[in-house]
């Protein structure tokens, strides 16, 4: 039987707010959000068996990040745990696109679209996702 | 006589790559043009008179970013020097969008299009910017 | 009966590494480690029951950092998994002297002493810090 | 004639505070300071005709930072223009040891000792720092 993707619970992430990713207006600064997206990012790949050192030192193989859009809703602060989802919306050969959100509690603080593609680490040039890595995303 | 504001050259601001921008992908890591678009953003309303420090302290009003999107071209690497233009693309009573690109000589690496909201800087409410400060940025 | 403070094991943090902690020479960035050191002392800080955002809410004190020294052994990579410890050297009526640690399985990868002093918020004023606080970190 | 290392004047590197920099006590975050002693050492280098990309890519060297010792004396705010100094105190074959200031005016905000070593790209084993460079920096 076949699962269709939307229908998949998304993956979560859970992570706190530390001094570091504050700024002066008190709030987590909003730049900060990508990076908290890309360690949900990470962690959904580990889940899936997926290492991205070892990605590259096996298949020289690196993902890139070749486009974000992020809308900021609410503000986090100091000391927020926060649980961010990551949700496969679409896959091609080289790259792919993700839905991500940022919630405390019930109340969603940020919530984006990120492209990421396939490039070899050395020229930086697109090259198809490895089979048994698309394989266990999809 | 009116001057069109799409007919104005783009504000520019200059920056140069340190290691602290970079990532383990030997480049600009991508989250980091956000905070170099914020410096010409910053820069762009110093050079209209504007410090957001004395602004908040004579007025209470902060600027806060509600939207990003942003597309990444080509990589930037150490030591490299990157040109930031800043163009206002729109703005309303307590928002404003702009159009910011970033640039290595004549190559375009990075684009984005950021929202920006006008708020009280402690309820986080929405307010009007202050009239004399969009005189200037229009 | 008394505990002394050198005998107690340290307390532990683990945290992952992501691409927004390295930097160009493949590595951990080196200003990262105070980043890491500071959410293994914010825990530490949890553990023992003491939020920093409701400290500042109820008494107006904050902590800040005044001295760090830290010695890098051993580079980190992405994905590595590290344990950071945090022992209290000495505390006195504003400030305190923490030894921390961090480590990837058994190697230690860097060290660092710190010290932090209780300011108010507003001020940056030294203070005491609260009672009931000392007497959970000592 | 020989000019003493310690009666040189040092070099000067000025940088502006941006919200990136800053943090939820309203101030710059402590471990930024380590950012603003290696923008201006990079200026330093540069300044003495010293690319660190070029450097890496011609002989395989790059530098490390092995120790940092940082003292916070006032905190900087956002939008400060500061002025970040480098001198060196000491070198070796493999390794030197700068001293930093960083000024807001006349004031001294934060200090620095900080100990570099110079590695191999690939290998991260100690190395001399190439004799052209040595004599350049001395």
């Amino acid at each position: 039987m076949h699962t269709d993707v939307a229908t998949r619970p998304p993956f979560r992430h859970a992570l706190r707010v530390y001094w570091e990713d504050t700024d002066a207006g008190g709030v987590v600064f909003y730049a900060n959000y990508l990076k908290f997206f890309e360690r949900a990012r990470t962690e959904w790949l580990r889940a899936l068996g997926v290492s991205q050192q070892a990605l590259r030192d096996e298949t020289g193989a690196i993902f890139i990040v070749s486009q974000t859009h992020v809308r900021y809703l609410r503000p986090a602060r100091l000391d927020d745990l926060l649980s961010v989802t990551v949700a496969l919306r679409e896959s091609g050969r080289a790259s792919m696109s993700l839905s991500q959100q940022a919630f405390r509690g019930a109340e969603l603080l940020a919530e984006g679209d990120i492209r990421i593609g396939c490039v070899d680490a050395g020229s930086f040039r697109p090259r198809r996702i490895p089979d048994s890595l698309l394989e266990r995303i999809e």
